[in-house]
């Protein structure tokens, strides 16, 4: 019972999200709340498993079945259901959605209510329900809520202990810990170029703090927009080759305003949805109302399917990334805008972990699909081009912080004068768009960072495979480790920091699924070798204490999320060497001896590129 | 029917947002993604209908007047409803809400589907239903709906132009626009106290951003913790006396995932919200799924009418603003305190526009509830003792940008374990964590510029006052002028802009409600003599060349929102003659003659402390 409560969790998000104590209440008190006063006796917890897509299908199935007359068996199949089926498995798939409430059906539903034929009495009731003027009743004990969720967190590894990690600008990768004195190697910051530190951008900042103060001191509308929001846009509209952009305070809000103004504008809309999307995208869809459907990640073929099944007319927006941040898996980004062609989807990208990163102008996967095109200036008819909505963050390789949307003028537009989540927020400060506009240049001009950043992704990649260390492989630059349990997750972050000065944090439920637990390592440009062979000793050493699995074992077992599968081909970095420009050298390194020294020969010289890029700037 | 039309409109936040067009296709289409499977042909609208608080009310009512059986009732009695009310009559009260989909049983909805009884057919049914493969289907045409949107709002004026404002910090409060030539005095902006431009608050912004870079690099959990955020926390719990704080990128995030966290998790919680709260309230408890009674804006009766039934064991959440933005009325905290703690409810207090503006330490309004006891350092039993849960913004009279939520450490601590807009989002930037502590603490320390501030507002609303400009009245520092007309408004709006250098938002729907539309003004301690007597000279200008209505035209009327009402008895300001500390010298002017200049020579003594101050501080 244990186990599959437990799986069940895995698979439901609102039997995830909910306390047992909240589903005994729930399965035990009366549903007055719902609008519809045939409702009769159903519980709190069958009104809600009618309402999830999943749960309310099977009740549809089984309601058909139990052959009661249309009218009459909305709910009589219901209960017929709920009747057979074990309350555990009820609860994996019932999801939690708005109600609204109707206070004086409410109070009147709390008498005793008759069953109808056939349908058993719930296992508990409420024994007594205090009348709301009962003065011996007893009110909510809030506190007691709130350390039962906490306690729950505890309980299953997920609570999460924030680490005190101060990014020293002048020592970039490192940063001490409360104690200045307690340095550590940041390995997993999403400042993945050090732009934070760029004095390029500390320089637009500092001016800009000085001539336009701290804040922005209003909203978009009153008093906050200012020639720093215009050039901000204009520039990440260029960045990339759209009509129009549009800031918000970051990326999170970004999707979540523009999914959900978009899926509650458009009548009838369909958002599908990669399983992956992250939570900004899944609350944006939430709260948009919008009908949702969710499509296996990275699945061409399954996508199609569910296209198919909505009618042609209807609005549907495809909702999907290019670079997934924790297993660093990249979209098919020209295969979705064929089938959304082909059924008149929009297509809503979000290149959040990719923006500065990939591309000739670092505008992202999208672009770096038609590398040479955009190289040449020619973005026309480019993948890039036929997306329409690209949101990406101001505040991961470009190191400031805030987000934004990029699309056609009218999109942008229609979202600016539509979306809460915009016009009811102040601006970001001037000096934050003044140092986003400049890193975003900075980026567009100088691909160094960029590829250097990828070289060393590909070292430490490469070391690390060596001494058996399960890499999730993937094209891009994420290195993620395979440990694939919380709490010994947690405890190689603890070693890492504690013994080896090596800060890394574990990513554990609900970020990941249960199960695949992980380190995220990210490497900089500043994670030059000294650093790296420390990490990769570290590494191997923690493994070893902790007896977590190796790539070995893991194929042992017949591989694991793409770690240990045997026959699997290679994925090839979304960065050839060819755009690296180093494929002339390492063609040259296949044949002989030395890779590891050429390949060091390299990482110098682009390291040393960047130092004069940087001084430059300065 | 357009004025009906309008009317609705104006009332129903649904049918405010929803197209004529998305309606039309909402009462055409049957809704087939409801999960009840005997719901038969009913249209989208009428399932929106049925969720509505308001209109499903109506709808249940209507259901047992015509006597169908509980069971069959439900629907049956809805389409009788339907059939006999007009159309808009039922859209003014729809409310849209998320929905599950369930896409087969919606295609299969879509043939024929007999009418019960006494229903009449929908006026207007789609005339060809294309199937999903139909290659003649038309696709949605997403930019003619962009444009629609669009058009719409600039038919309603509500259509949003930006002023591109730059406010200089170095001569506070001017800007200037798009060039820099063209100067302009900011009349507008929620930089309430200067603090944007504060030499303490940018000192510390240009060290940290030198020491610790641009942005924080990542989220809390992940390289996106630090001192700055363990110490901004720190001194915010101090601030508001709570055992803990918590950080967000804004105060709408704060509001917006606070209530969501907490209407979702907490079982049955009914949230209760003054109808003038702002957006990101009303988005959050929306966004949790709870139900939601709205009370009479500050209106203690139907508070606790609503309260008395909700059954008392249920968790409630009261949720309310200090100082509302738009009108400058101030919340009956104690008093709901007093209800809160009758009914077993929590409180959730915004107070966005009251910290370091009001209170001995610029705690908020709560805090000068009981000045005297927080000025001795004992808050203890005080009304700010009392509210469970305080939000605040740093962006507004702490001159930077994010919010914050303060509270319990067990409740701040489930927030932070539980919000995804708290969770997967990229921590505010160090520079701008140390600038609003740094901000904080400033104002708590000093008082000179939130009293100026006051004194500054009373010039300006008795100056506009005794030129009969309609400032509605409120005891706070907002001055909002009543217009009346979107239109107007704007027109107002555009000419002290361009006539006369002076910049005021105008105040339209949705914002404020239509006939309400209005200038707000917000005085600041930066604004001198010079600058109130061009404003005054000019809002009269204005006035009389739009032929606008002045104070005596509205009590002509009999009064308008606290303009012109007769015999309506003169709402004290909060900050009292005795803690502005010139109520000796004003109780001279009142005998006598001159009170003008004496409270001048108050104002010209208080702005040289200030500015000592600020140099002090530099």
């Amino acid at each position: 019972m244990e186990a599959l409560l437990r799986q069940s969790r895995s698979m439901c998000p609102f039997l995830s999200k909910t306390s047992p104590a909240t589903l005994r209440s729930l399965s035990t008190t009366a549903a007055g709340h719902d609008v519809s006063p045939g409702a009769g006796s159903m519980s709190n917890l069958q009104v809600l498993g009618r309402r999830c897509p999943i749960m309310g299908k099977a009740l549809a199935v089984q309601s058909a079945r139990s052959g009661n007359s249309a009218l009459a068996g909305a709910f009589g199949g219901v209960r017929a259901y709920h009747s057979r089926v074990s309350r555990a498995k009820l609860h994996t798939t019932t999801s939690k959605e708005a109600q609204a409430i109707e206070i004086e059906s409410l109070r009147a539903k709390q008498g005793p209510i008759p069953f109808p034929p056939g349908v058993q009495k719930p296992a508990a009731k409420p024994t007594h329900v205090a009348h709301p003027h009962d003065p011996q009743a007893k009110t909510f004990d809030y506190e007691g809520f709130y350390h039962n969720e906490l306690d729950k967190k505890h309980k299953d590894k997920s609570y999460r202990y924030f680490n005190n990690i101060n990014r020293m600008a002048k020592e970039f990768p490192r940063a001490h810990l409360a104690s200045k004195e307690e340095k550590v190697t940041v390995w997993c910051s999403n400042d993945y170029l050090g732009m934070g530190r760029n004095p390029y951008v500390l320089k637009s900042m500092h001016e800009t703090l000085d001539n336009y103060g701290a804040g922005a001191g209003g909203t978009r509308n009153i008093s906050g927009h200012n020639q720093h929001a215009v050039a901000l846009e204009d520039t990440i509209a260029k960045l990339h080759a759209k009509e129009a952009a549009l800031v918000f305070s970051s990326c999170y809000v970004a999707n979540d305003a523009t999914l959900a103004t978009l899926g509650s504008k458009l009548p009838n809309c369909v958002i599908l949805s990669d399983s992956l999307n992250h939570a900004s995208m899944i609350q944006g869809i939430r709260h948009s109302g919008a009908k949702k459907l969710v499509f296996k990640h990275n699945d061409l073929a399954d996508l199609e399917a569910k296209l198919q099944s909505i009618p042609a007319e209807y609005p549907k927006i495809i909702a999907f990334e290019s670079v997934y941040s924790m297993c660093g898996s990249i979209g098919p980004i020209e295969g979705i805008c064929d089938l959304a062609e082909k059924y008149g989807a929009i297509t809503f990208l979000d290149e959040v972990h990719a923006v500065g990163m990939y591309g000739p102008h670092g505008a992202g996967v999208a672009e770096h699909l038609d590398y040479e095109s955009h190289k040449a200036g020619k973005p026309q008819g480019t993948v890039q081009d036929r997306v329409d909505i690209i949101t990406g963050t101001l505040g991961k390789a470009y190191g400031c912080v805030g987000g934004y949307i990029a699309g056609t003028a009218k999109l942008v537009d229609t979202i600016r004068s539509l979306a809460p989540g915009f016009i009811f927020t102040t601006s970001l400060p001037p000096a934050t768009m003044a140092g986003a506009k400049a890193a975003i240049e900075y980026q567009a001009n100088y691909q160094g960072d960029r590829r250097l950043q990828q070289l060393h992704t590909r070292a430490v990649k490469d070391a690390l495979s060596d001494k058996d260390i399960p890499v999730i492989p993937n094209p891009s630059h994420i290195v993620p480790l395979l440990v694939g349990d919380a709490e010994v997750a947690k405890k190689a972050s603890d070693l890492l920091l504690e013994d080896w000065g090596i800060y890394v944090q574990a990513i554990n439920y609900p970020t990941v699924p249960v199960g695949q637990e992980r380190l995220r390592i990210t490497p900089t440009p500043g994670h030059v070798r000294e650093y790296r062979d420390h990490l990769v000793q570290a590494i191997d050493a923690v493994w070893k204490q902790l007896g977590i699995k190796r790539t070995s074992e893991w194929a042992a077992q017949g591989g694991f999320i793409g770690v240990g599968v045997e026959g699997k081909e290679v994925e090839q970095p979304l960065w050839t060497d060819e755009q690296l420009e180093v494929d002339t050298v390492l063609k040259e390194l296949k044949a002989g001896q030395g890779a590891q020294d050429v390949l060091e020969t390299i990482l110098e010289i682009e390291r040393k590129a960047t130092a004069q890029a940087v001084a430059a700037a300065a």
